[in-house]
């Protein structure tokens, strides 16, 4: 063996003991959030923390640092071992910015704020959030000077998401959508309401279950190398690309509730399985950012999940599943109910227009604070003015406002617009797939959707981190990330929809 | 802090930290055998090695040799601390023994040989395995020297599964065992045989799992820090002692199958409950010895759950539960047929009596094979021979015979004698309790049950590793593991049943 493949094959062997022990992290907190018994969390935080600091130390040891040094001149590596390469250097370089001591605070900080916001949601009570919320901001201020940037320190953090985000793009991006939206919005408002109330009769637990694990075989989710379990929130968990599992709640009183978190997660699943087992632990075997993440998620959940081709193949089946409920309702009313559009308080209830809005509000308001223009403690009232402003709400009490999304206590500042992001390239990337695929204009069958998915994997899920997101766009469709296809495929839908 | 508390305290975040990755490692397998899609199982092979390596670096370190060394000479430290200095220092030099080369070497044995052993049970094909387990005992024999031992290389290995065990003890241990058991089996055989027909009926899945709970609930298994899930093969498993859990498997066509599985591991779970979270990590936080372990599930399986005075308390409830299965059967018959006495050729469905016979046979195989006396080859043969001494059985092909436990695929060298001297261990422990607690041996409802495991947990499971089995006996009875203890109850139990 030629020293520079020795060399390659030293680090490959180091990165994926790296994937070892992170994704056996992983796999304790799938079990904590499954069937761990309550008795356990105490010990079970400990050895979290304890795998996640051996793999900490192992993705920031000095052999690593040289193996990476020496690699990068090497000429002969592929084009593919090169990007792993540049990949992990950048990685490597940006954990070894992160002393032990911040890692180690945020840790902390972010572990009581967990405790203290769960307890403030439950008592609506943002005050007893306030003081750790407020450490967690000033911390993530001292990462984003660490991490470094060039116009914006909240550019530091939203290049945690999604590499290379920048606020001057956000702003633009948040503009554009604003201007667009506002009117649609305010013309839907000005229609008379859709009726959805059959959609919240009693709908069994298992032949919900039923329903979402066939759904989740037509969409092509692999139950050899996957497993859906009930959770409090739905979410998708990996260990490597043959074990992608996901979560689901059913909510007996509610079928929309499962049947799109089931589709949503089953199409981050798509994804994660189709990553390349011979990529394992390296950085051409992860997803590209959270927002492509997104983009696979929001493209079944909505694009798919949402649209009458899909319906005009599904309901009779659905129909047939739950004969007494919806009886009397055919296609075209039950496509419009899951489509009704009505502002709301909570995000992720939020129709395909209003979410946006959730999203952008969320966006200025770390904003603001990441420019110190205003500190935790004013967060309640700009929510509130912010929810007044853009949806007409008045927001009656914290829990169902600022308290509602678990993402500051973790201390994830820049991961909101990912949720917009991602569905505005969904949107560019179902336009894309649509031009060779008519047919699926018209009716969404099993075939479409395996169509969809074969595309999904050649042209997007075998590459891994290979391009960012604007790469991966550019690659695909042509074009970086444009939110006018999300503008049209809105505009198109719902101008449809309220005639 | 004074110097060595310091010391102490770097020790023992030290084997905290061990822990950690060990039970992490122990999630991982508990998955395994539970949830984990088929498609994982070489991903998820890698994931345990590399936890399994790191915990054996960490277990290794020079930093933990060194504490250790300083901590031994330590005079402040409580009878306690001193006594996990010791236990901690004694593996240490033991671990140390093993070069990193042997462990991989017998790592990567097994593994193979757990495939071919599997192959060569299905197959009925005993040549399948051979080769393997040729290099296996190979590798033992190794093991022994490197070890070391004062009289018989088997030592080497039996102390492994219980401090201080030899060939000698086990040679006297045994033959009581085949002196006393000969003559009570050949009475019972010339017995008119019980009826347990009525046990292998229909038991439905659900009713027989709510059976199992309501029985682990009976005994004080807790579930606020265990759960039960189903798997091929009963087991328990934990991940510290707030985190306790057992397996089962149900045969509707058998209601004892489930049964005494469920007790047995139920047994075992209330073992590693009661050890105390102050000392997780430490050797006093571990359980005494595999015989001990063995003791705790016998105890509950046989000396409560095959006793007629629990089925005098728990019958009636059993009853309805099952009413048209036992509709006909009073509480007599039914505690004569689950304690049917009958040769059979597998060891774990074996009744009390000869079950002792099967662990026996496989004592004196693992025996001659360690003493060279013979070699992998041989074991067909010889298995063969020693049933239709032992117990008049012409063993019908090695599926039934030599290929049914999977213990020597695993190198597991030493384990069945446990089974055995566990069993021994618990009559004594429950012939001790019975002395202060005489109203169990009319009926053992809820409140003796509470009455034993709380006399358990403060003689046996508080002082996790303190005691070997030995000195846990004399502890707890006055005297060291006497056989006498089970040929009493045998005796007593069996001369009754088959008058």
């Amino acid at each position: 063996m030629l020293n520079h493949q020795q060399l390659y094959a030293d680090y490959k062997q180091h990165l994926q003991k790296i994937a070892d022990i992170r994704y056996s992290a992983a796999v304790l907190q799938w079990d904590q959030e499954t069937y761990m018994p309550s008795g356990a969390a105490a010990i079970r935080a400990q050895q979290v923390a304890t795998l996640t600091a051996l793999a900490h130390e192992e993705a920031t040891s000095t052999v690593l640092g040289d193996w990476l040094q020496q690699l990068k001149e090497v000429k002969e590596l592929t084009i593919q071992e090169q990007k792993n390469i540049a990949l992990s250097l950048y990685d490597y370089e940006k954990q070894k910015k992160y002393s032990n001591a911040f890692v180690k605070k945020l840790s902390q900080v972010t572990s009581t704020a967990f405790q203290s916001w769960v307890a403030a949601r439950k008592q609506n009570d943002f005050t007893i959030f306030e003081k750790d919320l407020d450490t967690i901001i000033q911390l993530k201020l001292q990462e984003a000077d660490l991490l470094g940037y060039e116009q914006h320190p909240y550019d530091a953090l939203l290049n945690d998401y999604d590499r290379g985000a920048t606020v001057a793009d956000n702003d633009l991006y948040f503009a554009t959508l604003k201007e667009e939206l506002t009117p649609l919005l305010k013309h839907i408002q000005e229609r008379p309401p859709i009726n959805d109330d059959f959609l919240k009769q009693n709908y069994p637990k298992q032949e919900q279950w039923d329903l979402g694990m066939e759904l989740l075989g037509l969409m092509g989710y692999d139950l050899h190398t996957g497993r859906q379990d009930i959770a409090a929130h739905p979410f998708t968990i990996n260990f490597g690309n043959t074990d992608v599992r996901i979560t689901t709640r059913i909510d007996e009183q509610d079928l929309t509730n499962m049947l799109f978190s089931t589709i949503h997660e089953g199409g981050h699943a798509l994804y994660e399985q189709g990553l390349l087992s011979e990529n394992y632990g390296l950085p051409l075997g992860e997803y590209s950012s959270i927002v492509v993440h997104e983009s696979q998620s929001r493209l079944w959940e909505n694009n798919i999940g949402k649209s009458l081709p899909f319906w005009e193949f599904y309901f009779p089946k659905l129909k047939a599943r739950f004969p007494n409920q919806l009886q009397k309702i055919n296609v075209t009313p039950f496509y419009k109910a899951i489509n009704k559009v009505a502002a709301s308080f909570i995000r992720n209830e939020a129709d395909e227009i209003t979410y946006h809005f959730h999203v952008l509000i969320r966006y200025e308001i770390e904003k603001a604070l990441l420019s110190k223009q205003i500190t935790a403690k004013d967060i309640p009232a700009v929510w509130n003015e912010k929810y007044k402003h853009y949806l007409g709400l008045t927001v009656p009490n914290n829990a169902l406002g600022c308290l509602q999304d678990v993402h500051w206590s973790h201390g994830s500042f820049g991961y909101f617009s990912t949720y917009s992001k991602g569905t505005a390239m969904a949107a560019q990337l179902y336009a894309t797939f649509l031009i060779d695929n008519q047919s699926a204009k018209e009716k969404v069958t099993e075939k479409e959707m395996w169509k969809l998915l074969s595309w999904l994997r050649v042209n997007l899920h075998t590459f891994g981190k290979y391009y960012n997101t604007e790469e991966l766009c550019k690659h695909i469709s042509g074009e970086g990330l444009n939110v006018q296809y999300l503008m049209n495929y809105l505009k198109n839908k719902f101008l449809d929809i309220y005639k």
